[in-house]
């Protein structure tokens, strides 16, 4: 199976420039499964509610469907970052699309610094959907200081998680190692490169990313500043088994009873 | 606070020569906390229960007395494995102890391979005890790979992990750092070196050792073949305030009602 990540640097509102982008940097690319970063085609540092509600989008509006167009170019699911609308509330989500349309849809559960200020936090269980068979989870970007979220989708099955994200902290990427050793589960996290001055806020986005495997090994790496597309062909049922030896394993070893989490 | 580890290769059985080896490298040792590999007294490769209960000890036995003597040379609070006998059981414990003698026991909670073959399961929610008002909870060894207990010990308001180990595996080390991330703790892993080789099992001990910093830094790190002490200096107080940044805390933003663990 071939999984793997779009990193490029999004032009603050400019969707159509963006879908430009990636589809520049998808061309020729075939592969099962590619994730694009957070919020890939609308940038990232909104300076009101108001501002981020003028680029949001209601499921099955233009980015889903320029998500299926290159879904069909690829031959594959994508996972991508985006701006959700439901009545007046706004989610930082990220959806899953094939050539069918859109498969699932998760909403960030813990919003970073100012996405507090206009987004409203997740309120769905993380979920899991299946990609040629193959159980794929969705977290976004800052899920991955929290242990929990990464638990929740691989308990739920998930086999590769998808995690789109607008990275500004350095530690993400290895803390994916031990995600992925913790849960023996595959990764994809795709994030964005480039600088968003506006207003107060200034964002150096770190790229630099991975696609990680079961045994924690980084099977692709990006740099810091290139656009680029990086693909990884991965075994899917290595993340089934969840034995570390005749004796243990990491699932059924887990002492419920005895934590207070 | 000063804190570190002995990391050194016990000799199996050899309780004395054991004792004799630590209290030889602390010469000259003044600190806050040390902390001692996993069974540090008995070595690790057990071939029954019976051989390991013949190496086992009610708490108060020699090896607390010899803690609690090595706790005054050093003026320090030690933290150490031992085999822990009660009535028929045996567990994988570790102990905290101080001049005035033993402060509190952890049963380990995940056994490891063969362990599980003399030792039963810890069966208490890992504890955190006060050293010179400084919180320190206590880990053992594989309890590493599972997220859920470095957590514990942190929501319980451990600012410091003591974690004794008889690590063979490559990764944890770096996965501590992501612990020490993702809860805001100090942690000191305390390995052991050598090779045991014992009936069909062959054990090499990584070394290693690591005083891991609140954001993941490595503050001091053993190699891995030499017996040694090394110490860090820390401020604990850097482990009590969980905020990222003015909108995000790593213990108020986790949304418990959407994990499934």
């Amino acid at each position: 199976m071939r999984i793997g990540f779009v990193q490029f640097g999004p032009v603050f509102g400019e969707k159509q420039i963006n879908f430009i982008s990636v589809e520049t940097l998808l061309e020729g690319c075939k592969a099962d499964l590619i994730v694009l970063p957070e919020l890939f085609a609308t940038g990232y540092a909104f300076q009101s509610k108001e501002e981020a509600a003028s680029h949001s989008e209601v499921p099955g509006e233009e980015t889903s469907l320029f998500l299926k167009h290159i879904a069909g170019i690829c031959n594959a699911t994508i996972v991508a970052g985006f701006i959700e609308r439901e009545n007046t509330d706004l989610y930082n989500s990220a959806m899953m699309v094939d050539t069918s349309g859109i498969i699932g849809i998760y909403r960030k559960l813990p919003l970073f610094t100012k996405e507090n200020l206009w987004f409203s936090p997740g309120n769905r269980v993380p979920r899991v959907f299946k990609v040629k068979g193959v159980k794929v989870g969705i977290m976004i970007c800052f899920d991955w200081i929290f242990p929990e979220t990464c638990r929740t989708l691989a308990l739920g099955g998930a086999q590769i998680v998808a995690h789109p994200s607008n990275l500004v902290l350095p530690w993400a990427q290895q803390a994916m190692i031990t995600r992925c050793l913790e849960n023996r589960v595959f990764a994809v996290t795709a994030n964005r490169i480039g600088r968003e001055q506006r207003g107060e806020d200034d964002f150096t986005f770190t790229g630099q990313s991975q696609v990680t495997g079961v045994r924690g090994e980084v099977l692709t790496l990006a740099d810091d500043d290139t656009a680029c597309v990086l693909m990884a062909g991965i075994d899917p049922e290595q993340a089934t088994d969840k034995s570390v030896n005749q004796y243990n394993n990491l699932f059924a070893d887990r002492r419920n009873n005895f934590y207070i989490l």
